[in-house]
């Protein structure tokens, strides 16, 4: 499944913070099997997020998964702009209500935050387009959000690392686990013993052509002072053992063409 | 001026490798007054890299910065994709190929390389989109290059790190500071006392729209066990002074919003 992450707040683009959370998503969506075609970060501003969510359309992408912009203040403006690009208006969702709810009266309880009263800022966060799912959230107070249109499904995580992950683990998982696309992504790599990329370049080349499922690329790696050619192969299969067979072949020709002896360093 | 960031490479898309890039480029644009309006990390696909190239058109930025996809392999598809976007056709450029030459030769006097000989892989790092200048790259073999058409302003870099800063530094940073767009960016915090963001939303509202220049943002922070809101201030001016005072005041009237003795953690 064709999936597009973006990473909504300001923050990042000012380079005050790192954007960590798309990094560790590509990993699990890409272990799942879906294909990561395109990470976007963008402003916290609804034109801007909207254009994002409709480039992903465009891009053919099934699945969006944002992160950031689901908290209680008034530049957290991810489900706005969900709510206008999918065409399905904000209402107040009881369930999430009850979740944000609970969940500030577990944080009253603990001393983190003054009471448990149902603010406006707090109840924005209940706010969901038309037909979404919130997705309970044990670690921060923002529900996630699940919501499938004719055209894309779409998942809003919160941007702090903590509460992205607990929600991925927890709701996201099990939802797309159920839903895996017939693909399995596999993965290897040699260190070889070349140096210089440009003399890799065409027995990458020569053994792409032979082997089109699997894609091979290279990538300076540094041992100590010296540097290495790390070659990865990679092929999406109906199933691991066709993903693993299909791997062991390449890397068998790519040892056999670098004149390299078969390490059991893959 | 309006800027987008663009990471190309699938091992950022699978999860491999983290970028890294983005978030240092993001940090020094905006130190140069530049307001970066996206970040994309797209795959190593000429469709999919002119398909970005020209959303920043459309985004309306002025200079776009990219990197990775400069090497001697046949998925480096990055000046492909700028001569396609552009419609400057690659062409050898010899004074891009003098620095690929002589990057070879000082490797090979290393050890580093094999040899020096101008092969087909190293050859095809000279060939620049039509009026484009190379920029020396003082760590590995690919040249950066700088491109300005009517429309927009290109700076393509490599993906490793290393030699990404290195030509930032040595090439970019002496061009984009000769044409600094006649504002800088100034960004002040305080960590304050509260530790619920739902209580800050309100008051940072009202302060909003008593200083329209500010942009304030609110930002749970983990102090050891306790969780406590960092609130950042920042402004775009003309001058340093008038961004200090700028955000003096703002520092000030939020203190007392909150409620906040003026502590020293500004």
């Amino acid at each position: 499944m064709l999936t597009v992450i973006l990473a909504i707040g300001r923050e990042i683009l000012r380079g005050r913070v790192q954007d960590t959370n798309s990094w560790t998503l590509a990993r699990r969506l890409t272990a799942l099997g879906h294909k990561v075609i395109r990470i976007t970060s963008c402003d916290d501003d609804i034109p801007a997020i909207v254009r994002e969510i409709r480039r992903a359309t465009e891009d053919g992408a099934a699945l969006v998964v944002t992160t950031g912009g689901l908290g209680p203040t008034d530049d957290d403006l991810t489900l706005q702009a969900l709510a206008e690009a999918t065409d399905c208006p904000l209402v107040l969702h009881p369930e999430a209500r009850s979740l944000v709810a609970a969940r500030y009266a577990a944080l009253a309880g603990t001393g983190a935050v003054a009471d448990d009263r149902m603010t406006a800022p707090r109840e924005k966060m209940a706010w969901l387009p038309q037909g979404a799912t919130p997705l309970s959230n044990l670690v921060g107070a923002a529900p996630g959000v699940w919501l499938e249109t004719a055209r894309m499904n779409y998942v809003a995580l919160p941007g702090v690392p903590a509460e992205m992950r607990a929600i991925w683990e927890q709701a996201v998982l099990p939802i797309l686990a159920a839903r895996v696309p017939g693909t399995v992504y596999a993965e290897r790599h040699i260190v070889t013993r070349a140096r210089d990329e440009s003399v890799v370049a065409p027995v990458l080349r020569r053994l792409g052509l032979e082997l089109p499922e699997v894609y091979l690329k290279s990538h300076p790696a540094r041992f100590g002072s010296d540097v290495r050619m790390e070659v990865f192969v990679s092929t999406w299969a109906s199933d691991p053992d066709a993903a693993d067979r299909r791997l062991a072949r390449a890397l068998s020709l790519l040892r056999e063409a670098l004149g390299e002896a078969p390490p059991a360093d893959a």
